[in-house]
């Protein structure tokens, strides 16, 4: 039975941002990890895969999960993408208590373009369950994938909005402006 | 100095090709596809600096300048998406050519979600760099950036379509038609 420590998970990722800030992710490793936060590293292995896990772990996958369940309970009415937008907002909410360390996240991000791929890498899986989503809801895949796309681009603007340094407006609100602006960039 | 082999560049191309696709990528060496080509393993890494570089190699970075260059090449009236659009045709002219092999590679891409988030991954340095090239145009950071990301998904859409079994129609006008049914998707 590993020993309780009193809020592990998040010491262990403050401390992780931290140290990949400071001297970079690829010039840190669990053990420092674990020391900076005072535990073992034991501890990290009990949270953690590996410290690319993380940067993509957990979140990632609750929020995945967050915004295909929203697009599923979208209106019977809204089209695809406002379907999609239903899900990002919804999945909006699992984040919103996290902005002050998804913002030092996409600094670390920002700053390693391997990061950078792995990010978008990700965005291959929303695509793929978003499509399947509002395929469920009776789109044709080429249209089930093509709004899927651009749902992923909404939500990668908004995200990048949020995590700016200075921002005070909630990812939820930004979803809607993002989209707002994605109409204006397409045009009619 | 390496021994010259006739078309060694293709027939590696085409054996890795062939032995992703009978045997998955995972399981495939680079010694195999030497063999496969009738080839010795040390001309291989003459070509490839490994076996994922086939997949994502050469023909990657020369489309990445292609649409770069586009971008810059577009009529200074443009719109930012219509300069983005005028690039991602020029550089469909580099792929023309490629069509079936391109077509053989997605499926093999498609079979293994690991490469799939390396496909999507390549994406970021696709928006990077146009976002520049637009900035250098003169759009704001924001603009560029979501242009990019709009672009991005239109190529990728156009690329969908192109390498799907069956099709003939070439990669420069299924750009437009992509770009069409983001607009027709994105709404007014």
């Amino acid at each position: 039975m590993p020993r309780w420590e009193p809020d592990a998970l998040g010491r262990l990722q403050d401390a992780a941002l931290t140290l990949f800030a400071r001297q970079g992710y690829a010039g840190t490793t669990t053990a420092e990890i674990a020391a900076q936060a005072g535990l073992s590293e034991r501890t990290f292995f009990n949270h953690f895969a590996n410290k690319h896990d993380v940067l993509f772990g957990r979140t990632s996958e609750a929020f995945l999960q967050a915004v295909t369940q929203g697009v599923h309970d979208a209106p019977d009415d809204a089209t695809p993408l406002d379907a999609v937008v239903h899900g990002l907002r919804a999945a909006a909410d699992v984040l919103e208590g996290h902005q002050p360390a998804a913002a030092r996240r996409r600094q670390i991000i920002e700053a390693t373009p391997e990061l950078r791929e792995r990010e978008e890498g990700k965005s291959a899986r929303l695509v793929d369950s978003v499509a399947v989503a509002l395929q469920d809801r009776g789109a044709a895949p080429d249209q089930a994938f093509l709004t899927a796309r651009a749902g992923v681009v909404v939500q990668q603007t908004a995200d990048a909005w949020w995590t700016r340094p200075g921002n005070a407006e909630p990812l939820r609100d930004l979803v809607v402006a993002a989209l707002d602006a994605l109409r204006g960039v397409v045009g009619p």
